[in-house]
């Protein structure tokens, strides 16, 4: 497979991508490194992204989270901004890549945790956790030339807890081997419409 | 009780008000028929909204579903104009409410079946309600002043089904009752983040 990673520079791409290395051909793009440099917030540049990649099997985006807010001061404004990437970029990456493609090719997108379990302070984060699982079952059954879609949730992955930990008490740490090999299993020719939940 | 129900004129608003009256003093509100006037769309109408309702203890919105939208052609524009009035709509009711209810008052917002379960051209509402699930499970836990929060998830009500039946082929019609008793138990005391799945 000719799989294109976007994000694969940080913290799980940089596990993720040699994983995948041993069996397939990879092509990573990202905003300050990789092989196609691209801002996910454009369409104009994942359009020009897919163009430039060609041939591709599979497109897998692990998109970061966005900033903490503050509910009781908290805007649409706000929330809007924090769509930008994380939901709206992801969302563009499959709208705009269902047009590039091979047949039967499969896109794995990335939420988080917050979608079905709460914590303070990441009510946009839930937010755009939750849309892109509704998007992923909706996509599965509209996209056509037997394109597959999945999307990976991750809890905080070990390689994050020393930095993020303390924002969330109670929160355990998933292993890193459990949330790549998540994305590895929904490159399978027969999964679609997956939330794979790796908390 | 008394109650604000937002959308009290629409297919269900105009069963669930009646129900509820006969427990509850009632202020309806809506874009072109209510108590008071307004624009779900708009910030500073559903302020004024609150300011002139007063001494609110629940406030229930019963928001209309989004139009059909085509896969293939769909863009995020697109999608952010679906949000505005059933998604952010609905957030700045509660994001402006917060401050306006009185202790331990209510929320009950209106989602959908699609969050869930897919079907062919709603994938706007499919991803306004997963968001809104999402928004309801963190902002039961951020609301202060024992301020409660949850969200009905309507299948097709048999109401609507000789007018949207035929779109959605397979999806079982469900009772007016269940759907005007599933917002009616969201009063309760002591619930809160529950996603009512009336389907």
């Amino acid at each position: 497979m000719k799989i294109l990673i976007i994000g694969a520079n940080g913290t799980i791409g940089k596990k993720l991508t040699p994983q995948l290395a041993r069996q397939h051909d990879i092509i990573t793009a990202g905003r300050n490194s990789g092989d196609i440099r691209m801002d996910i917030t454009s369409e104009a540049s994942i359009k020009a992204m897919f163009e430039q990649a060609k041939d591709i099997d599979a497109c897998i985006c692990i998109a970061a989270s966005g900033p903490l807010d503050n509910f009781s001061t908290l805007t649409s404004q706000q929330l809007l901004e924090d769509f930008n990437g994380k939901l709206f970029g992801q969302v563009n990456i499959v709208l705009i890549g269902q047009h590039y493609l091979n047949n039967n090719g499969c896109f794995t997108l990335t939420s988080g945790i917050f979608a079905d379990i709460p914590y303070k302070g990441v009510t946009g984060g839930a937010m755009t956790s939750g849309a892109l699982h509704s998007f992923v079952l909706s996509a599965a059954i509209e996209l056509q030339r037997g394109l597959r879609i999945n999307v990976v949730s991750p809890g905080m992955v070990e390689d994050s807890a020393a930095a993020y930990g303390h924002l969330f008490p109670g929160l355990k740490p998933v292993s890193m081997q459990s949330l790549t090999d998540a994305y590895q299993e929904s490159l399978n020719e027969k999964i679609t419409g997956q939330i794979f939940r790796v908390y």
